[in-house]
């Protein structure tokens, strides 16, 4: 028995130390698998409880677990696994963000597209420069002067923009678990679509820093990232738009069904991959062009496969998406235990606690600094349209909802401050335990504190989500039937479909409606263009059975 | 233009050559992915040729592949990853072998329980023992007598023992797409049933052979490989057993479809992936138990679940499995035109063929072994029931479809004579090209043949089988309904569960029927055990049930 513990310490140092040895990758495994499961067992049991949600108990397993293997190893280590940030962006991410394009409600999303899409982008931006700034002149004052010396001024400026990027990505899960979709589902749209958006402009602006070559571009810095973002956005949303129309087309005009379903699902999650490789391959934003392939995949090549592989799809992407955002919780909580990271980081407690109030306001600011501006301009731009507009309650929810800082942060963090999960450099250990301290402290605290608040701004909203089974959250949860499921991508028929008659009144409506609401307009004429050439290519749902299907 | 494809070429050889870096690991990536979508389609389009199956379609579009990168790398490589035996026994094969129990049908299996494993157990250690003796005898005779120098005895016992082994498993994938399960089930079943349990027999056969240590254990060889290989099965097994139990009471006692759906999906994932982990830990056969597991779960787990993770389960798991088994097939294709193992094996183009000739004769022979003789006392066993006997054509059949070599055999070959798929030793290099030229000859020319002998064979069951739609294989290719795949896991209702009257001419009965048929016997003993005593544990229809389920 002895020995067995003694070898079993063993492997998960030797695991631990290496990442390799083919023992404790078997160790390792094992270890995370079984977690894994009790993390879906408490995240089950604990559905209904009123504080706790899926990221707060996969993060308290995680220490926990961490905690454990500290004792085994004898102090030496906390974890199993090395941060690979291959891991994260080839493996972990992709599903999540598919999964994300996959199940959005693409009429809710299209049809506030400009106020997500503002939200996603020049909110990131606004945020980035209030963090980067903050970060930049008030870290001396805590004592934490030394990001560089003054002679390397570039490498300051570059370590506080990427502080900014790495702070102002969002994880809008456990706000979705809470806000529910059939009773407010604009305001669940803009959380979830902005949270999309959100982390793939943080990611895209990280790359575009990380890339630059700043001592030679002073001047032009921030129109060359401006317009370095602008290209990635398009050519990314073109790779993913493409690759989801052939993949529409190809099983349409072959009609794999006929043969065998398991091939339409392994096409279809395929080429969702390929697009997501394909990206990363051509150096375009992997993130972005995932999320569109999965648009178009739901809108279009999920109509073209058999019943099963409908139902098979939208369930493997919900938990490939749900096991991976588990598997980066527990993997956070586990690594918070890592000595060596806090050893490295030299800085007093004081500086610490500096440095994290520090982060804290600022991210509070540089959030509250573009969602309330934003809401207001969304609210006059749409001001004449019978749409509601967002009310200073909604504003304050979307708001919080975005203070969560999660998996992306963690990512993002180590792959610029650390080499295969490793630093010893004290500077970048204190960034790393820095994001270690904010992801928990926003995860727990502000996570804890959601439902209240939400049960205080939205009374009505929160009475009825705390009763079983209407929680349901981005991907499926509290959805008993299938059926539910089934609806859900479909852009079900509405008011504007029927008032699209002909002649001169109706041209004329369309022309004052375009002026006075734009993304209105356009997405009624996208239907139409929808209806006549898309869908008979690529498949769907005709206008005229839209009524009756399912 | 040019320098695109010079960086191209650079990153294949680059991924190819290291296995690593960051940007050879995307193009690999990117490069497997397009290429196993480009197999789906060619599988699809190909479905209802007459002489290819996917298996022989894989392995030559790999070949295409392998040829294109070797000339875009100008002869200096052909693959773009290196064989890695982890990557195949920690990733690839655990979906295969638990979507082959998943989907067994178990009532055939059981009732066949015992023929199924005297084929699969001893008619494994009859071929390993023809195989292997013969290669020790022939190979001298070839001038491929240097297998190591007559001091190293020890050496060439292990090594044609190893090779025994390695030419052992079978590969009956393209068998099955052949054979209808619907119209010989008994005849799928021995095929399917065999297939599987030999593969898991030669893979822990070979780990025995592997982990002994020869030069002390020289007098009780044989026997410390049958009792390894004893206990090995037993503990195995129970620990599938246990773990598939233990995720039914949980999924059934917990009740996590109230929540979500994607919940369950996931912990039956993850807790098979767990049962091989765990058994690869505690060095039993992660083959054996994921198979029992997945026998388990599919009898009683499934039953637990709603309906969408029901169809969602039975997907997943074959697609997983489908695209393992592609992806070896292709990459044997890519891999067969390595450069570096031809020229390291420096055998003559006359020894080769030789070698070649000896093992497929030696395959023949082996197989042939055991089929008859054991087809035959399995006849004679069940004499007297009305069960009927395996007919001579029949047993034709059986023996012709375990004469493919596929995944296992690579994977063995790679496992024991390579490091990370880099050999240097010429004998080695020379077995490592002979396995691939076995595979390949096995693949595609048994492969094309199978269709036309079994056509001539078994003439009624080809002249349905090639009609659209009704070659189903053992991954429900071909069912057009969901509801197909929906039935398939029941033990469904038969004749024997209605005669299990009581009193003392029926216990007369069943002594009687116990000394006759023994299996057959104890399959309606296990029948009450299971409905009084596990089914209302572990879920699962009950008898009275059963009738109407589905």
């Amino acid at each position: 028995m002895a020995s067995w513990w003694w070898w079993w310490s063993e492997a998960v140092v030797v695991g631990g130390g290496t990442g390799g040895g083919s023992s404790g990758t078997v160790v390792s495994i094992c270890v995370f698998t079984a977690v894994l499961c009790v993390c879906l067992v408490a995240g089950h049991l604990l559905e209904e409880n009123k504080w706790v949600n899926e990221s707060i108990t996969a993060l308290l397993i995680g220490c926990v677990v961490g905690a454990i293997i500290f004792l085994l190893s004898e102090g030496k280590n906390s974890r199993i696994l090395r941060f690979d940030e291959q891991l994260f962006f080839i493996y972990v991410l992709p599903p999540i963000i598919f999964n994300a394009g996959f199940q959005v409600k693409k009429k809710q999303f299209f049809h506030n597209f400009l106020t997500i899409m503002s939200f996603g982008i020049f909110g990131v931006f606004i945020s980035v420069a209030i963090v980067s700034t903050g970060c930049y002149w008030l870290f001396p004052k805590v004592g934490f002067g030394d990001l560089g010396a003054v002679d390397f001024l570039d490498l300051i400026l570059f370590t506080t923009t990427a502080l900014g990027a790495i702070f102002s990505s969002t994880d809008t899960v456990c706000t979705l678990q809470v806000i529910s979709q059939d009773e407010t589902p604009r305001l669940y749209s803009l959380v979830f679509g902005e949270g999309v958006v959100n982390d793939a402009t943080s990611v895209v602006l990280f790359n575009a820093i990380k890339n630059l070559d700043i001592t030679q571009l002073k001047g032009g810095v921030a129109l060359k990232v401006i317009s370095d973002f602008l290209y990635l956005f398009f050519t990314s949303t073109m790779l993913g738009v493409t690759i989801g129309l052939s993949t529409a087309y190809a099983l349409k005009a072959l009609y794999f069904g006929r043969h065998s379903t398991d091939r339409e699902v392994a096409l279809m999650a395929l080429m969702a991959y390929l697009s997501y490789m394909l990206a990363e391959f051509l150096d375009l934003s992997g993130i972005l062009t995932v999320f569109f392939c999965g648009i178009v995949m739901s809108h279009y090549a999920w109509h073209n496969v058999t019943e099963s592989s409908r139902i098979t799809t939208r369930h493997i992407f919900a938990t490939l998406s749900f096991i991976a955002e588990t598997f980066i919780f527990l993997y956070v909580g586990m690594d918070a235990l890592d000595i060596d990271k806090w050893k490295t980081s030299e800085t007093s407690f004081k500086t610490s606690l500096g440095i994290f109030g520090i982060i804290i306001s600022l991210v509070l600011l540089g959030r509250a600094a573009f969602v309330f501006p934003l809401s207001i301009m969304s609210n006059y731009m749409s001001g004449s349209s019978e749409k509601a507009p967002i009310t200073f309650n909604h504003q304050v929810v979307i708001w919080w909802a975005g203070l969560m800082r999660g998996a992306v942060s963690i990512a993002l963090a180590y792959n610029q401050f650390t080499f295969s999960g490793v630093t010893l450099d004290p500077v970048h250990a204190t960034i790393i335990t820095s994001t270690i301290i904010v992801v928990f402290f926003t995860t727990l605290v502000f996570g804890f504190l959601t439902r209240p608040l939400i049960s205080a701004i939205l009374p009505h909203q929160h009475r009825q989500s705390t009763t079983p089974g209407t929680g349901g959250g981005g991907r499926s949860t509290g959805s008993n039937s299938p059926k539910d499921d089934f609806i859900m991508p479909f852009l079900s028929p509405d008011e504007e479909a029927s008032g699209s008659g002909s002649g001169f009144l109706q041209a004329k409506r369309s022309i004052s409606m375009l002026l006075e609401r734009p993304v209105h307009t356009v997405h009624i004429y996208w239907r139409k263009f929808d209806d006549r050439f898309m869908r008979p290519i690529f498949g769907g749902p005709m206008e005229r059975d839209r009524g009756n299907c399912y």
